[in-house]
């Protein structure tokens, strides 16, 4: 399982697979990447942005990977090679996931003998399922998927091709869960929506019989729940991202492509489009929609609707304590203070014209 | 385990369970439930609200739950049968869980080979235990219970009759868990408290030695958190929801039958009262106690005693983000704009009365 | 397993082992600790505040932990035994940790059988591995470690001494995990960062390759989540103490001895320095430093670094809903309350010098 620190890979064959091309030794090879300021002689290096071309320059490293434009600005540079990309960062990924593929080839270890699955679970046959895991009857999990120890998948979950669920990852009954997706150690999905009725004074619990249906490509953090539907079903569209402790609520539709990052809270039946970004801890009320390309800055909360694309933000501006305990007196009653305003606009205004 | 679809509900039956009457057919029958846009010929909807009547007279259903109030407004509908009944929401919750629980009707499945338990646990015989769980010496797991497949029920925990534990719930020792209880997956009840005592730049650890006590009827969210007291217990009370991700520190009492929305947090000794409603990511700072009958909005944050009931909020307004880093500005500099507003105040009294 | 309630402790011990002094009877002993309000005349109770210093010596104790300096104000006391110590929550804290030694001396029960442990981890012949428990190859477990039922350690994991997993633990491939550390239920250590490269709309995964590098004597709270880094590791320092539900995001580093309370969010390549508290839900964004002996407050969010020591704090004041709505719209037009105030100056300025 260990990193085998010997592996090189030639830059020719990264460049074949993702894309741009080479300037300086064909022939140069890498043993993986490393932060431009502390890349060695074996390593690669991205350049994203214009200010870290002059760190560049100097870096002793192998391959540097920079955009075409900038190479004139590389002149003197001590690596093998510039790989030139348009790109750079989206580069070093593809390639970073090529070498990482080598480095870890998935081994075919089919299910550990500690598992317990359902004799009327459906497990393709080059799947692996871990140590401990638990899966239910009418689950059917895909071609090269990976089940991590001690995971839980429910009764009649569907779980597509080459999926893989970290250690400790949690499915319940009749969710759908695409190819290519990862969930990682600690989320639970299609647990029940957080549905009440009131009556009295008490709460009375609604079923929640709808599921979770998850796109192609997804990626769910630590820890994150996504609850399941109350009558129809919670959509997740392909290519969503969420980062840890996210809670999403029942009947939510998260768009296709959407990014969400840790702490975020979504409550019931929201509505977010496409190619939105919601940074962390931010949290949209109930029953919201939100329209595609949305931007949601940090900690911002969102309790209307968002129909026109761009960045919205909420947060109070971060003050050393003495001076926000004065200004929080001020703000408290900023009703006080525009009717001062009036008052004297009214006054000024009799001043000015006596009449 | 898969739900038979092609069970019918005589809606007499619910009707008699459930309260309220029928006017129309009788004798019709349901396969379950769906909203209103969406319902089919042998499905059952609810009327809520008003404003959905409409579409309700167009909907072909078997069945509606409407007010009595609104029955003449269903005039020309196209269901079998209203069910006249005061509260729709309600006889829909109610109705549901008889239908779910005759559709998955609970089977006695006993204790699975796989799970761990102590011989010095009393699991009582009409209990089921799944997969791999571990219960621990001296836990008393009350009749009818269901504890999930990868759950952890500590020494000398307590968990009364038909409370459910779903996939890999954790409850620590000693911990109290009421009746008819649901505790979904991840969540974790009566782990240390954040006690800590300062030493000279360190933390030295408080052990937490105090329990949670927990009442009948409350559910408990996915990777909700609920510390244990340092000396005293943590109380949550009879009929409590609890929605995902929330934490509640140690030493908190939470007042019977109020509700937590996801991601809200409550610190240290916190005393909340009955029939609250928390809001999601609401926030309450530790030591405060919030009387009966509080409702805490979305993201609010709370860091003084509410003796009043009603509700409570603090959010800042969400705008465009260029609006809000303008808006900022002005709002860091409150006691500047009011500072000019008293010298204007002075200097206008001086031109009014220059006396 | 059961606390033995009969057992008594030498406060003589408990003072040697601390530090301090008895006034009284040097004989006493006690049963163990509780609050003031409820202490028993077994039990010994500590004075922080001198508010509750009348209330103690009313107390029916048998030892009361009071500093020296408030000695001369227990006149009268009723305690067996005063313990006179400069820092009474401390001395509390060492000898209740003395005490829960005592009542619950660590047994070495080994590996349970159920445990799945490769051949390829080094598990120390003191440390024990709960019921359920897998543990990956390459990993080496240090002595005296617990590793709870139900936890995963993966592969090339390194655990120091006495540390303690508690039940459903995880941490993930290759982490350094410090010795006297606690990791309690849920948490993830390691898992994935938050790594994307945008590419055409959609997102590409960025293999994260860093690891978490974990000091001594460090806390992590229930179902907290801590990333692994990109390229290079995310680094907690020596004692610091994580609560909750929290989430660190990839290549962070926490200076030693900084606490972090429930619910705090802090995104990716944040550095925070030493001695600082971040408060409950308190949310830092991407890439920001802070200086050592920071205090940020509850429900505030941090989004540029802070080279300053000292507290900060930017939560909105809380209002009755009616309030908070009006407060709202003002706010929400500060520019128009500032531009309002603008013209009135120049008018008024017009009308004091007409010239």
């Amino acid at each position: 399982m260990k990193a085998n620190p010997a592996l090189r890979f030639a830059l020719a064959d990264l460049v074949a697979a993702v894309g741009g091309s080479i300037s300086g030794n064909e022939k140069a090879e890498i043993s993986g990447f490393a932060p431009i300021e502390r890349v060695s002689p074996t390593e690669a290096a991205f350049v994203e942005q214009p200010k870290f071309l002059a760190a560049a320059r100097e870096a002793k490293a192998a391959v540097l990977i920079v955009r075409p434009r900038d190479a004139a600005q590389m002149e003197g540079h001590q690596a093998q090679a510039l790989w030139l990309h348009d790109n750079p960062y989206l580069a070093f990924a593809r390639a970073s996931q090529e070498i990482e593929r080598k480095r870890h080839p998935r081994l075919l270890q089919g299910i550990h003998p500690t598992a317990v699955v359902s004799p009327d679970a459906i497990i393709h046959p080059s799947a692996n399922v871990g140590a401990g895991a638990v899966i239910e009857g009418g689950a059917r999990i895909g071609a090269g998927c990976d089940i991590g120890a001690l995971s839980y998948v429910g009764a009649d979950v569907t779980i597509g091709d080459d999926t893989q669920l970290e250690a400790r990852a949690t499915v319940h009954h009749g969710c759908v869960i695409g190819a290519r997706c990862i969930l990682h150690s600690g989320c639970v999905i299609g647990a029940d929506g957080f549905g009440l009725a009131p009556d009295r004074g008490a709460w009375i619990k609604i079923p929640q019989i709808g599921r979770v249906v998850m796109g192609d490509d997804v990626e769910i953090g630590c820890n994150t729940t996504i609850d399941r539907g109350a009558l129809d079903d919670t959509i997740i569209g392909k290519g969503v991202k969420l980062d840890n402790l996210i809670q999403i609520g029942h009947n939510c539709e998260i768009g296709d492509h959407t990014a969400v990052a840790g702490c975020a809270g979504i409550a019931g039946s929201v509505k977010i489009g496409k190619h939105c970004m919601i940074a962390g801890a931010a949290m949209i009320g109930g029953h919201i929609e939100i329209c595609d390309n949305v931007f949601i800055s940090g900690a911002t909360s969102v309790f209307k609707s968002i129909t026109e694309p761009g960045r919205y933000s909420s947060t109070a501006p971060l003050l050393p304590h003495r001076e926000w305990e004065k200004n929080t007196v001020i703000q408290r009653n900023l009703a006080d203070l525009r009717a001062r305003l009036r008052a004297l606009e009214k006054q000024v205004g009799t001043l000015a014209d006596p009449s």
